[in-house]
């Protein structure tokens, strides 16, 4: 009784590390190369699914000292990516400006302009990736999938769905660096929706619930795209 | 041999599900009021430790909608705490201008009013927690708390460390609720902080690496205090 104790205890912590003790397979070490570029894509985007973590002291310094670094320069990658798309994005809102401005407030044609966007990025980095997880992971149905992509591009990151670590994984470090790629480019677009979402004043519920009196006015030609009023604060000075 | 691999599949599949198998006790319920409150406080922070989660397709479709309006609820809860840390923040500010002005340049007495905060908060929200938590937690030093109050308050939440935990933790609900009110206040100083290193334009990396064009001059106010010149392009204009 105490041996089977013993066991239980010892099949446990092997899986909080990371190690299955069901299949008397020899699984791969949990710090390949595939693995670890996984693990420090998921702690610089502090999506953290804790998977794997480290277990050492030095591990657990070099883990801080690399988020510390990481983190800011991750934020400053994702922010340079969606300043280069606010370029496309901005050259939408004039086209969508120049066809429909006759018809459409400025207003309605930023919220439209947001929608395309949005429902755009909604099916590319949404819809279509759970798609294929769908497909490649094993045991995972659509809403797993959509699931665990909501979960990781809202950085929450629980760790209960991750891709690529099935026992048998055909080319594991390719399909980690890929879904890492996948993680990236899709936090660049949520990044770069609210982004477009703040450059709306009207629909920035901060503003309305906390009336905000604080808050900077915003600059002319924002003010005048978005039809609050041609009259900013700065002539009237 | 075939029943105990079934036992070591039982085992793992409970413990993911985080019951333990070890010791023949009844655990409490995963979804007691504590837990529930604590994880989801850890969404709507986009912390997401991941040691309890939901299972069903109902628990799932919920913690998207929940995380999609609790996240930005949230965020302006966090910026409005911010924003009544500023008053004292930049009272603190004017006093050091008004003691070391005539001896430091602006900038300088910028970067050592940030010193003062983020070592007062550094000392609140990661030393100080961590000495307690190290008393309270059975198995954590004062690095594994460190670790714990790092990565959380950087929401990254890889979830190896969870406190209140333990298999007899007392009064658990009461714990969970005053780590969920740490958190939050700990998030709020983390954002603070952030706030206040944006204000001071020398420091901006982003700016600074990538030559940002394309970003605003800031407010003349600003560009007084910091130290960047009394003329700004407002004026030239």
């Amino acid at each position: 009784d105490s041996d089977l104790e013993e066991l239980i205890v010892e099949i446990i912590s092997a899986n909080n590390r990371g190690v299955s003790a069901a299949k008397n397979v020899t699984s791969e070490p949990n710090w390949s190369f595939g693995q670890s570029f996984f693990f420090s894509s998921t702690i610089v985007t502090t999506i953290g699914y804790g998977h794997v973590h480290p277990l050492s002291e030095g591990g657990k310094i070099f883990c801080i000292i690399y988020a510390i670094i990481g983190i800011p320069m991750t934020f400053i990658l994702l922010t340079a990516l969606v300043e280069r798309l606010l370029v496309p994005a901005t050259w939408l809102l004039y086209w969508l400006n120049s066809k429909l401005g006759h018809l459409y407030q400025p207003f309605n044609i930023r919220v439209f302009h947001l929608a395309i966007i949005g429902t755009v990025s909604f099916v590319l980095f949404m819809v279509f990736p759970s798609l294929i997880f769908a497909k490649l992971e094993p045991g995972w149905d659509f809403l797993d999938s959509l699931y665990y992509c909501f979960i990781s591009l809202t950085t929450i990151g629980l760790g209960d769905y991750i891709p690529g670590d099935a026992q048998d994984q055909p080319m594991r470090p390719l399909y980690k660096v890929c879904i890492t790629g996948y993680l990236l480019l899709g936090l660049t677009f949520v990044m770069l929706i609210l982004h477009l979402y703040n450059d709306i004043p009207q629909l920035n519920l901060g503003l309305f619930l906390l009336r905000g009196s604080e808050t900077s006015p915003g600059d002319p030609e924002r003010m005048r795209l978005s039809g609050t009023g041609g009259i900013t604060p700065k002539y009237t000075q």
